[in-house]
């Protein structure tokens, strides 16, 4: 027997989004968060943690390569990669597209989440779990990292928000930071996922900003929008010195190829970089002014 | 972290319900359907089945004494139950209230679904499975009685509606019907859950009641008001000559008593079996008039 | 252009109902209130009032009939009638529909409604209002009141409640209670439109009942399921001594016949009292228990 | 008493978005559309036109600089401009920002709706209607380029979408546009709102934007989010000549200093800009392709 029904997306008190579904719904519970898989007419297969859109089959190569390519791209020879999170193996997928890389260790602590992607998101991972450059581990990321001296040329935050509060609190600290900083290379990079950023919306990204700048010493916002979430997303990268925004469009361009690349991105390319790194004015002026800083131990409260 | 969700159900294209979630999602797909389990703030666990609310912990006790008990109270000693669908366990509950049962037969073509309710539904079977009267068969219902030339005292239909289609059609057939009350002791009863029955919606209820009339010498028809459900639920009583309208009250009174149920049963009483038999008047009008006739092989389309 | 929309009810903090529009929605505030009419697929046009649907076109016969009829038919002779609320007309409609009836007063405070369905709500009033035995006025019901000493037969309620705040609040006290007893002739009957009543939500009507009881020697709690408001709805009777519960099936029968009401009334009938004056079994028990009375300038918070 | 509501706007038959309402609704029906004003928790106040979502107190300033602005700055000084549609006033708002600007004609089908706009959007227009430099008339807009021989500086469409039907399909012909670029000064630039447009939603946008190109010798697609459509929008401009990618930062940057508009932009700036006139990658793709024209008397059905 036919039926309708519909995803619901309580983004906020205020807003609810439905989508209708096609197709199936998985649900179960793991010992961290609630996992749905839900087929949509719009957006394809929907992944849904704790309620709130993940990400989305026919939209989630924007997240993706808006997460992973602007620091590949940035750093010059990228070998190793640490991806933090990142349970749907797709952050993975576009790390190994690079010949460059040698080793991809990737950190989620939720293993039950992990599995549950490599059987239903095929389209996500697309077989990336079983590369050999992949080490796959399900423990905390802070504590791998206070475990290891291993360097690595670019990390990558692809963690829900755990802003205010939340199981990943412990990796948006300026001690957790800092420590990513020691575990970057000379020139590497570290990419971070930093909440919706609208011009109404930019609080939680603020924090998050404001944080990296006590670690690293150049820290950039970047934006673009996820037909999905229905909002533009915001991003950060933080480097020991390298500035993204002095990547001119021909090195862009030219590591693109030089990486071959070109027929592999759907979104990222020279025009995009520079695009995404652009703010509207009054996000700007938002973004310019001082923010909290996140602290091991010290609760933050949003009005 | 704290995240708000709500259940939807679309019972039809012009309406759709929300509650709002107060705890865990479950879903996945068995052989024949797609099953939910979602805790609500309102009506505690609800069970749906192919997006449909099927039935929930605060309410699910008005449904399934108002499917049993008209039946069992209007045998003078039911002996042996057969029960078609009843997933949930809840109406194998009921049936197993009275002392006088020595055998109740439970077949639900869906294994997947019984054990499901077995592990989440804990509320709704209170156990039932376990006692030693009840043999739990996994087949077509429709199959099972033809294999057998077992009587029973009351056969209870407890199957999600597939009218006009879907996989119980065959549960719903005049042949089917004819079968069933050869499978009927002298004095048997049949109840039938039959489908949403109000004012403006008494269609589906009409043809269901119309094909038993068919096979069966006294039909009643009977309804309630299920919360959880924002609507009135239509139920039918199908007899070999026990007219459940001529028990007296002091009849069900005494039964009640002599079975030991008056404290066991929290909504039927000879009131509420008085009050359920009586339609209003423009839907008895509608229900006077005849209907569609469901036949083996016949496809029915409502307009 | 086509376009879909959809008529929102949030009954509660975590139940919403979605109704498809089919045309046009009006919406205006008056002093006292948001007004919306919207023409939804499934009930017809529906009246919002401070966004609950408080009337559909398909059903309100329901509504109407179950608040005017009991009163009117436990009456021997009902000459006049007093409607406090009632802005759509239909409840006047109903009371004219006596051809004993000689004078109808109405009194509703919000003439702007009043208006706004003159214009809008044809089907309900049915040109009630030109009826020359109306006598429409906007004004406090409790002030009009207060203000005559002229006594009714029957006096009807069909105010949007009220409980536990709300403009209508000195509608509902012990106080007002009395007044109206005493503005009732010997044999005159109160009707009440009295909250949500269903098994799991009874204390607001419970305490009307409870209120009503300090003024009144009967009290009779009635109920009816209402399709547009997805409800069980609940109603009280109160007299100075005659007891609905006593009229018999004949005396119904035949009043409604020498009233000339048979073929004008849709649901009202012998059957529909006595079903109506039956609660499930909980719901009985709930009722028996004592409850909060309402007083002048006594606050009522309910947990 | 305090009650709970939603703005809904269902975008598609497979989307729905709720809004929080946190005070009034006002709906009315013109000759030509159904108005609706509801004050929402998130947006402001919201303007819906047919059922959908028109523009939004908070952020009606970026759909309006967005409009308007990129026109502006890239004729070298604009006197007259013409506005087809713009019924909220804020088009015109932004337009008399431009000391250069002597002679403003908004064209308005809908009278009804422009009245309403007066009364209950004060915060959009902030009493443009008011200034002398205004022509406000209501009348075909097409009509009234016929029948004028007045040429302006600078056109600007600000219309519902009719794509691919409504009242404004005459606005969208090849005919139509070229009779725009005749009545267009030598320097002229025509301005279009062009639909919703992203990675997977762009045809509507192609339709118009190749249309235009039959009229045009210049055409150039922008975009951008706008938070309460929470889309991405897309828009047009055309010119007889210039290029609107050809303007550098420094003549933007300059033109807006000159015209004392600093301090009056809260979006639009030499950075917003050259973002807005770059695409994503497949978008760009997309729109490379050839696409449909329109003309009068040929009907469009999209697949």
């Amino acid at each position: 027997m036919e039926f309708t029904s519909w995803l619901v997306d309580q983004c906020s008190p205020d807003e609810i989004h439905m989508f209708k579904r096609s197709g199936k719904i998985l649900a179960q519970q793991t010992q961290f968060q609630e996992l749905q898989y839900v087929e949509t007419e719009t957006y394809g297969g929907v992944l849904v943690l704790d309620g709130a859109v993940q990400s989305a089959e026919t939209d989630e190569y924007v997240y993706h390569e808006a997460l992973v390519h602007p620091a590949m791209i940035a750093h010059p020879h990228p070998k190793s990669v640490l991806i933090l999170g990142g349970g749907e193996g797709a952050t993975l997928r576009e790390v190994l597209k690079y010949p460059t890389v040698e080793r991809a260790v990737m950190v989620d602590l939720d293993g039950e989440l992990v599995e549950f992607c490599k059987l239903h998101l095929i389209s996500w991972h697309q077989g990336a779990f079983d590369d050999p450059r992949v080490e796959l581990r399900h423990e905390d990321g802070r504590a791998y990292l206070e475990n290891t001296h291993e360097q690595f040329d670019v990390i990558i935050f692809d963690i829900t928000d755990g802003i205010p509060e939340g199981p990943a609190i412990g990796l948006y600290t300026r001690e957790f930071h800092k420590l990513c900083c020691d575990r970057l290379t000379k020139e590497g990079v570290m990419a971070v996922q930093a909440c919706r950023l609208t011009l109404s919306y930019w609080e939680e990204h603020a924090v998050i900003r404001e944080t990296l700048g006590t670690a690293f010493p150049v820290v950039r916002s970047y934006i673009t929008f996820i037909p999905s979430f229905l909002v533009t997303w915001g991003f950060l990268l933080a480097t020991k010195g390298v500035d993204p925004l002095q990547l001119s469009a021909d090195t862009i361009s030219k590591r693109i190829m030089e990486r071959g690349l070109t027929d592999k991105l759907r979104m990222y390319d020279e025009i995009a970089h520079s695009v995404m790194f652009c703010m509207p004015k009054e996000l700007r002026a938002n973004l310019a002014k001082p923010s909290l800083i996140l602290e091991d131990g010290k609760p933050l409260v949003f009005a």
